[in-house]
C-alpha cells in the first residue's frame, strides 16, 4: 500500500495536487548516465496540461528540479530526487469536496482509507498531476534503456470509437518511434487527428469527457529479460500500469482479441531470420513465460474518460447522510488520453529497468 | 524474477511439471484458521485435468500433502508449505523439445533466460501444473477471506465467440457464488454449455485448441483497502494474474469498453442504500484510486489458447540453427479455459490477502 | 543495494552532503497524527553539528521543510517528503579527494561501486549529513509509537574506556527517558561529562577523533511483535542500525558477555507481576525468537571513531597508482557519538513501526 | 514478519521441529551450478547433531531431498526446493510446554504472537532445527560464490571464557580455510580443543549449559559490491544472521573494541600490494560504507547459552496465572557453538549473494 515500486531500481513518489509539490526518488539508477536534459523536459511537456487544444486549462510550468544524485548532469549511483514546485493552486475550486466525493474519483475511498485526514484539494496525493514525477522518472530509465538499445514509442490507439492504426506488431519502424516521441498528439495515421480532436471538442462543449486506449512498444529488447510467475514481464508492466490513474485494463500483444483465435493462429512461430531467432507474428506481445523474446513488447492499456466533468451529477453528501448532486465547478480536461501517452511509455521504461 | 510475490502473505512456488513434485510454501497466513479440506480439494479437482470431458488427458491425483504450519486441522502461524507428488509424468512425449522450441510456450524464452539449463521436459517450471499449488495457496487465502465476510466467484465469460451472461456489476447473489464455487464448468448461464463444448470438441477433433475469457468477482470486501499508485488493488490483482500462464490481458470492471463511454456514464454515481455509500453502476469495477469502494470487485482475464495442439507448426531447430516444423505428439487439453477459473479465483484470494 | 528501507512504513533517503539537500520520502506513516514539531526540531537539533562544544564546527540550520503528507499540521497518510537544504558547502575543503581516498571512508568503496561517478563532496550520500533526514523519519514514527505508549530513549553508554551507568534492563524510568530525550550529550550519570567531554577535547587537540557506544532502549513495546528467523524485531533492527555510518556492531540485552553466562544465568526466568507476564532479568533485551516479549528493547551499538582527523595518514593516489600520505584540512568532528544517539534512537523507531 | 528473505536469490524456509519435515525453497539461484553434494553433505554434518560428543543426543538423518530445481546434479534455475524428512521426534517430551513457557525459548513470545495456535512441540518453527535447511540453502550458495573466488570460513573464536586465536584479519591463509571447512569443532589453535570441551562437559554434568563466540570470515570477494545506508552489506549480513535463533550480537572488523581506539588508529591506511588497493589493518571487517573494499570481510556473532537445560528454572503458568517452576526431562546439547559454525558461514553466504 504505498507509492514505492521496484526491485533493482525504486521510485518513490511523493507530493498532493495542491501542496507545496511534487517529486519522486529514484534509487538504484545506474552511475555514469548523462541526462538529456531536452528530451526529459520535451517528455515532461508533452503530460502538462495547457500545451494542446485538447488539454486542461490549469497550466503548470512542471520544471523539474533535480535535487540530488546528478553531478554535472551525470548520475552518480546516488538516490536520484526531482522536485517539482506546484504554482498553480487554485483551492477555492474544490471547496465542496469534504462533504460530496466526485464520482469516479478516490475521494470517497481515499477518506475512508485515511480515516478522512487525506488531503481531498484537487485530488491531493491520488492526482493526475502525480504523473509529473513519474514521467521524470520514467525519462530517466528510458535513456538508461536507450543505452541498451531499447526504444519506447506509444500512440492513441483509439479515442472513443475513433481508431489509429496500429503498430506492426512483428517490426516497429525506427523513424516511427522518432517521429511519436515528439508528438504531444501521438498518431500513426495522422489524418485522424482532427477526428478525434472534434470528438473531444464536442465532449468538452457537453461538459463531458471521453477516453481512449494507448497503444505503447519496446523496441529492441534483449531476449531472457524476467522470469516465470509472479515477477514476469507482464506482471511487472501491469503493476506499474495500474499506478497510473485512469487505467482500467491492459492487454498484451493481441490481447483480449487472442481468446478469439485457435491455437494454430495465435502461437507465434519461430523462425531464423538474419540468423536471429524471430517469430512470424507477435500475438503474445514479446513475451512468453513472463520473459522477453526479443519480439518488441506490445500492449494497450484503456484509460477511462477524465472523472472531472462539470456536468451535474449524482453523488452522496458524507456530512448530512443524503444523496445529493453535485456540479463541479471550473474548467476541466475533457480528454486525457493525449497526455497519457508519455506517462505510458515512462510507466514500461521503469519496468524494464526492472526486468 | 522469481516464482515469491506477496507483501503481508508470501507465497514461494516451487516444481516442475515432470521433476519429483510441485508445491507452495505459504508465509505470513493467519494462525487460527481451521482449514476445510472438503472445499480445499475441490477447488484443486475443478483444476485438474481429466475430471472433465474438455480436459488434457494427463491425468494426475494432485494430492496435496500439507507439510508444515498445519496442526490438527488449524493453520498454526508458521509458513505453509504444501508438497504435490508428480505421478504421471510420460518425459519421453516432450523429447524433441530440447531443439524444437514449441510455439506459444516459454520453450525458447526459458532457454535465453537460463542459458539452456532450464528443465524443458512438460515445460518444467513453466508448466500450466504449477497452477495446482497456486490453487491450494489461494484456497487458504479464500477461507481466511471468508472470515472477514469476502466471497470469490468466477465464470466463463466466453469460449472463442460463444458468451455467457456477464454478472450483475452491482450485486452479486450469493447463491450463483455458491454455485458457481461447485462447477468445473462454471456459467452463470448453463443453457450454452452444450454450445461451448462442441466449440471445444470441434477444435480437438482437428488437433487444434481455443482460448477464453474468465470473468471473476469478489463480493463482500470492505471499502478502504488498497492504496493510490503501485500497491494499488488493481496493481496487485494484476501483477498476480500475469503470474497464472496464458493469461494475456486483464479489464477491471467496464474495462476496455470504458473507453467508449462519456465521463457522464462511466463515472459510477454515488447513493446510500440502507446507509451504506454504494454505487448505482459499477463501471470502476469496485476500486478508485486503487482502494476498494466496498463494491464487488470485478474483472475480466483473457486466457490465450492452449499452445500445446498435435497439429504441424513453423519452428525453429536451436541445435541446427535452421527453420523447421513441429509436430508435437500425444493427446493435449483443447482448452483450459474452465480449469483456469478455480485458478483466476485463487491468484485473487492471494491479492486480496495482501491489501 | 539502496538507500529505501522498510516494509509497512518505507523510508526512501536522498541527497549529498555539498549537494543542494538532503531529504527523505516516508511511505506508509499512519493518517491522522498531529505532528509535535517542537520536539521535531529538538531532535534534528540534538543530532546537528555545532550546538555544542564536543561537535563539528560546521554548522546547518537543518531546517526540515515538510513538502508533502501533512496538511495543516496533521499527517494525510500520503507519503511525507521533508527536504532539508544545504546551507554551508564548502566544497573546497574536499578538492583532493578524487586521487586520495581517505582511510575509514567510503571514498573508495564508493569509487569502485559507482566507478567514479559518484559525488565525494564531503562523502556525497554517504555522508553523516544523511543521518538527518534518518532523525525526521524516525521522530515522526516516534511519535506514531508513543500514541501505542512506546517511550524511547539512549545515552552514551561509553567515550574510549570512560563508562556510564547502564539502564536498568527490567524496568526503565519514565523520567529518566524524559531528562535523556532532551540532552545534546545523554548520560545517566552525568557526573563524568566531564570526564567523558575532557578526553574528546584531548583527542581533538591531538587532530585525532574517539568513538564510543549508544546504549538504546524501547520502553512500553506490545509483546508479539515481530517473528521467527528474518524478519524478527533483531533483524529489523540491526539491519537499520547498520544503515547508520560508523556503526560496525550491535548486541541485544547481555550481548557478547551472554557468551560467558551458563544457561541457567542468561535464561530469563518468567514471572508474574500485577497478573502480567514479565521476565526477572533481561538478559534477551526484549526479543525472544525474534518477538518482543514485552520487556524493554534494549542493544548497543559500537560507534567507531570518526574517520575525519587532521592528522596525517597513510593513503594511496588512485591517478598516480603510488602510496602517498594525505593530511585532511580542515576542523573535524572529534567525536560524533553524542550526536548519534538521537539517530539510533530514530532509527529504532524506523525499525519498531514496521514491525 | 517471515521466514522469506532476499531479494536477488530469496530462500523461504518452513518446518516444525516435530512435523513432518522442514525445508526450503531458494528462488533465484544461478542456472548451471553443478552441486558438489558431497560437501553440501559435509556441511549439513556439521551442523547435525549427535555427530560430536558435545552435542545433543537427538540424532536425525538430515538427509537433504532435492525436490526441485536440479536436474541431473546441475541447477535450472528454477526455485530449488529441499526437503528434510524429520525422523525422530519424540513428542511427549515437551508435554508440559502447553502451560509453562521455557526460559530463553520463544515459547511465550511466540504464544502471544501466534495467539496459542503455534506448534509448541519442540520449540515449532522457532526450533534450532530449522537452521538445516538455512545450511542446505547457504552451502548452494557458497557452491555459486566459489565459482567467483569467494572462499568462506569460521572458527569457535571462544567458548565461555576460553579463546581461539583468531583470524589474521588482513590475509585468511587458504590452508586454514580448508581445514576449518571440514572440522565440526573448527579451531584455528586446535590445542585449546580439549579445555573448551571440558568446560562444556562440565556444563553438561551440571545439567547446564554454555554459550561462545563464532569468528566468520569471506575471502575474496569483489571490492564495489553493496550500497550506502540500509541495504549495505553490513545491513544485509546481519539481518540474516538475526535470523540464526541464539544469536545475540553481531560485530564487524574490530567490532566493538574499535569504541576504544582513537580513528588514527581505526581508520585502515589504503596502500597498494602488487598493484591493488589493499589496507593495511582490517578494523572495518571489508566493509567500508556498506560496500566491500575487496578485504576478508570478517566479523564474529555472540551465541548464548542453549536454553534448553534440565536445571530446575522459575517460570509461569499460563493456565493457572500462577509463578511455578519447571524442570525440563532429557537430555539436552550443552553447547551449540561448534554447530553454529557452519549455519553462520551458510548465512554469510546467503547474504553476500544477494550483495
Amino acid at each position: 500500500m504505498s507509492s514505492v515500486w521496484g526491485n533493482k531500481v525504486k521510485i518513490s513518489i511523493f507530493g498532493e495536487s495542491h501542496g507545496e509539490g511534487i517529486g519522486v526518488v529514484l534509487d538504484g539508477a545506474p552511475a555514469g548516465l548523462r541526462l538529456d536534459m531536452d528530451e526529459l523536459l520535451l517528455n515532461m511537456g508533452r503530460r502538462a496540461p495547457g500545451k494542446d487544444k485538447a488539454a486542461t486549462p490549469r497550466k503548470e510550468a512542471d520544471v523539474p528540479n533535480i535535487v540530488s544524485g546528478v553531478l554535472n548532469g551525470v548520475t552518480t549511483g546516488a538516490p536520484i530526487c526531482c522536485f517539482i514546485e506546484n504554482t498553480n493552486t487554485r483551492s477555492k475550486d474544490y471547496g465542496n469536496l469534504l462533504s460530496k466525493p466526485r464520482p469516479g474519483h478516490a475521494d470517497y475511498t481515499g477518506y475512508v482509507r485515511y480515516r478522512g485526514f487525506n488531503d481531498i484539494r484537487g485530488g491531493g496525493h491520488f492526482s493526475g498531476r502525480l504523473t509529473a514525477p513519474l514521467v521524470f522518472a520514467g525519462s530517466v530509465c528510458r535513456q538508461a534503456l536507450r543505452k541498451r538499445g531499447v526504444e519506447i514509442a506509444s500512440h492513441i490507439y483509439s479515442v472513443g470509437d475513433i481508431k489509429d492504426e496500429p503498430f506492426n506488431p512483428v517490426s516497429i519502424d525506427g523513424e516511427l518511434i522518432k517521429r511519436l516521441n515528439k508528438r504531444s498528439f501521438p498518431l500513426i495515421n495522422e489524418d485522424i487527428e482532427d477526428d478525434m480532436r472534434s470528438h473531444i471538442e464536442r465532449a468538452r462543449l457537453d461538459r463531458d469527457s471521453v477516453g481512449g486506449i494507448i497503444e505503447c512498444c519496446a523496441a529492441g529488447i534483449e531476449p531472457g529479460l524476467g522470469g516465470p510467475m509472479f515477477s514476469g514481464a507482464e506482471s511487472l508492466i501491469s503493476s506499474v500500469m495500474f499506478g497510473v490513474p485512469a487505467v482500467k485494463g491492459i492487454e498484451f500483444g493481441a490481447g483480449f482479441d487472442i481468446t478469439r483465435m485457435y491455437g494454430s493462429q495465435s502461437n507465434d512461430p519461430f523462425e531464423y531470420i538474419d540468423g536471429r531467432v524471430m517469430t512470424s507474428s507477435n500475438n503474445n506481445g514479446g513475451i512468453l513465460g513472463g520473459i522477453t523474446s526479443g519480439m518488441p513488447i506490445l500492449f494497450r492499456v484503456a484509460i477511462k474518460p477524465t472523472p472531472s466533468i462539470s456536468k451535474e451529477q449524482n453523488t452522496v453528501d458524507l456530512q448530512s447522510g443524503e444523496n445529493t448532486t453535485l456540479e463541479i465547478q471550473g474548467r476541466h480536461d475533457p480528454c486525457i488520453v493525449a497526455r497519457a501517452a508519455v506517462v505510458i511509455e515512462s510507466a514500461l521504461a521503469i519496468a524494464l529497468i526492472n526486468l
